[in-house]
């Protein structure tokens, strides 16, 4: 297993998604491999509650699904209804690369586009969004906030920015949800405990597939009602597999043990290294696993040709992604090809 | 691995979804545990089309998917406008046991019930419905007929009766999807090739979760635009896994080296022992992999009592189904158990 | 204006809908033709509320909209979630005539079909659907019953009939939805106050259209939250008309000098006297506006032959429907062909 | 009728929906009060194809409906799939006034918004949009592009204009709808043949509501497939009213003599009249019947208290809309009002 010693394989920055499943992951699949209660009746997926509401400190109500995409759009359910809205970054994961699943799920729901620096909201910013609705019958009133933690440009709420959005929600009575794919990552930047990294949230999507998982989310609610809400969507979204065994052991191998927390810092590292060797082609500070490189078409082919594959963010970068899997000595080769371009 | 010796588990006939994962199956997906695309980029996925062309007798587009719910939801799309409907069984797994997922998916379109011994259409009783819908804009039109193979009770389609329903469709110009979420154990009834066990269908939902799989169906179209249609509702849908290379390895498994008929044949020749046994019990022929057998609460019990685990039916009758891994020694035990009550 | 002297009109009986619009609703229309408020805000949408709590004796929320489809989907937003049901009868109009708006408007919500003689709902007829649903995830789960006052077979609930059903309700968490496109025929019928004749409802559709006025049913909510929701989703149907003066003239012309009931009475008037002339042909007793009359296809010529027109039910029977402004010589008339058959 | 020496009533520039009903659109609607086939069965809606299709000068197949907002819906209804979006302005009518009207029939389609000054597409606006899609399964895939003509600030789209959207619109190979809320105004503006006005466009929504009628806007489809589509979608939102004669009488009356260019000419001139006035305060040229001035709170307050109506715009600026109804006498006050701020 592994790719080194392959020669057609590239030394692989292009998502985490390209990551292998961690073996703690496969043990704990193959263990699940015996019979129990189909659907989310089986042993494994009646202690997500628990092991969830001990890693936020506070009671949880938690579903598995196997994308990033349902797992967001479950969250929203509860928050908005279909003739509400959600105010959210224009450059949102679930603005930009979930194919409208959002207004799919949420029956034509709106998402109201704010803006900030690196994908990240504030409260000036949601409120600049909120003031162009007036509060009238022909206007989509808006009636949730999502954040992404990190963003999708790979940088941090510290838990005060949390809180002022959360406060500014409450004041609003706007429900707030987090797009948690790479909460780890955030996390394992932070130091700090899960609770504060999430912040006053409703719902947190605690990824587990770009961290080590084959295909397995959390959706975490703190309010059952949501949780009820979302279990019945989810089985009318065609997610609630019969064998989700299988997907309540990926959770738990990941969050049981720390693994979720070891597989974060190891990607988060291999981050710092390439940044570390990259400052002044830095588009935004390296928080967790994401690199964004102001690169040139030559300086991106002369990477290529060095055997480091990724993806073109536009014409004049690169986005290099670091995942739990990424052999050090591929990141320290991508630093000083960076450094020597 | 395995259940043996447990002496808490019972003999197992609950449902399919509570089998095992085939070692075959868990080989290919760890074999897939490399890099590769995202999504379904992948080499294991550019693969289907052509494995179940060849299986169909016929160019195929093929997306994989988790569930048996979502491959059908998105397998009807194609055929069936919001304002239009799909004529169903009664007791169609789509009507009964998907939580109104055709509802979400379809955008409110209506499924049109018919009637049928066993959960299976006939021509007659597809135009008995047809005729209730006046050829007016006050009525939702029917677009599409949904068939279930093997049905929901467990009777195969023979391949004039599929051909005959595939004539009234042409006629009246509907689509024609195929639910085979046991569609092998239908085939390994039959004994024929799989394009004749599916008839003149324009859709096949081809079930590997219950037959040795983990979480992977096949919606094999036999239209190109319907499979272009597809892609994008199933990323919409939260269904895009982004290491689809596991759900591609899981189908190729069991499709290319005839696992899929092994599986399904064991599971037969397990439900025929016990149906041998319980031949005037029976409420249907035995023809896959499902028993429905008339019992009284005191004989369940009795049943229970002697360790064998399975659904109640109704008030006066059970569902025992067997599975890829059922043990043969259960089977004739079960049958055993059945003659003596 | 009127048809009576041209001779290509026939006698008219084919809907309520081919009705004119009464004299005094023109007028008040015509009253409203000077500058007010857009939308809803005008002086007249605005007394709506008042009017029709006086009329069913508690506060109420009222919104108009200009077709009963609309009133009924409106009606029933706010009592159904997406993945939820609506019991209703089997010849509902929800179900049979409204092209699936239900599954539009609720977002996929499933009607759940009920028996009952003359389209009649019974507590037990609903518990026999209730019945069907296990308490779990996999089925839709019933949030709701439609009840249509007088029905599609003209037949009129009586107030003990509908304080069972609506116990059955409350018992089971269920919202209660009365369609009264023709809810003033029911209440001449009975004779009895209008609250008595809705019973315990959530929500009332009170038609207009069909009683002389041009295109204004009233939405009756008891629960202001309900009309709240309600207000957003008629404009987001597109049925917030700007010049909403005209359609709550319409319905205050009606309301506020018991046009309506005048209007209803001698509706039912004219189709007693025909009834009373088809004794042993009629399918249902007549207590509103309408006749199902058993005839063959020559005896259905033949009235038409006499210059009567009308819908044929099915094959042995037609539907005759008696308006606000069907002439008493004409329902004489008619009448006496009947007889004469 | 009318307002004239009413004490209490202001001049009247708030809105073209605060407008009377014209007088020979009271007389057609009160012809039409005479039995006819229901729904759009009836005589009157019978025609509405032939007299659209002169109009335009090339085969139309028309829908009645009571208001913009189903229009606009009904008329991107077939152009748009549910994955799909429709390019529009950011400032659109069906982005910003209609509650997510297009969100709800649409079934989750987006609206992708593009920039242009007052409110205009052009063919850079609409490409900088689409080259932010990735021709790939993760984004919503453009399908249409709709315009507003006039549009919401009162531009003119000139035939060349429409020309340049429509080569690209084909070019890409998406839809082109037009919004015409105030379609009559902007022909009268241009001077030329409805169908240059249009342009290449594959359907319009005619507005009459806000231009002598009660409550009728036509969608004027030329396509006879895109036609059918809305028929479905009419009737399935409830907009299928069954006296449908009212609406049919209404656009014949407007289009059959030129009612309806007469109407827009008046309040073409009128809000010319008061731009004349203002030209150093016009936010935009004045092409149609809206003037949309720079104002301070001080400026707009005096207006009012000298017995103008009008809705503030921003907090610098001021909406001023004529209607065909505008006194001469009122424009003429309300020129000199503004000369002398």
């Amino acid at each position: 297993m592994g790719f080194i010693g392959e020669a057609h394989m590239a030394m692989q920055f292009n998502s985490d998604n390209v990551a292998r499943v961690h073996p703690k992951v496969w043990a704990a699949m193959q263990a699940a491999d015996s019979p129990d209660k189909g659907y989310d009746g089986d042993a494994l997926s009646q202690r997500l509650d628990a092991v969830f509401s001990d890693l936020f400190g506070r009671p949880a109500a938690v579903l598995w699904t196997a994308t990033g995409t349902s797992a967001n759009c479950l969250a929203l359910g509860p928050l908005v209804q279909p003739h509400g809205g959600v105010v959210c970054h224009r450059e949102a994961h679930i603005e930009t690369d979930e194919c409208g699943a959002p207004g799919f799920y949420l029956h034509g729901a709106k998402l109201m586009l704010a803006e900030g620096a690196g994908a990240k909201l504030t409260p000036n910013s949601i409120e600049a969004v909120l003031a162009t609705v007036k509060r009238e019958i022909h206007q989509v009133p808006a009636q949730a906030i999502s954040v992404t933690q990190a963003t999708e440009y790979g940088l941090v709420y510290r838990p005060e920015e949390l809180a002022a959005i959360g406060a500014l929600a409450k004041e609003r009575g706007l429900g707030l949800h987090l797009d948690g794919a790479r909460f780890a990552n955030a996390v394992a930047f932070l130091g700090c405990p899960a609770a504060q990294a999430a912040g006053p949230v409703d719902v947190v999507c605690f990824g587990g597939t770009k961290n080590g998982g084959m295909d397995a989310d959390a959706v975490v609610f703190f309010d059952p009602e949501h949780a009820d809400h979302a279990r019945w969507r989810r089985k009318r979204a065609g997610h609630l597999q019969s064998k989700g065994r299988f997907l309540a052991a990926q959770l738990l191998a990941l969050v049981e043990g720390d693994l979720w927390l070891t597989n974060a810092r190891a990607a988060n590292l291999a981050a710092q290294e390439i940044a570390a060797a990259a400052k002044e082609r830095l588009m935004h500070p390296v928080e967790a696993n994401e690199v964004f490189l102001i690169a040139s078409r030559a300086e991106r082919e002369s990477l290529r040709a060095q055997g480091f594959a990724f993806y073109d963010w536009d014409e004049h970068s690169a986005r290099l992604v670091a995942s739990w899997d990424t052999l050090p000595e591929h990141a320290t080769a991508l630093g000083k090809a960076i450094a020597a371009l």
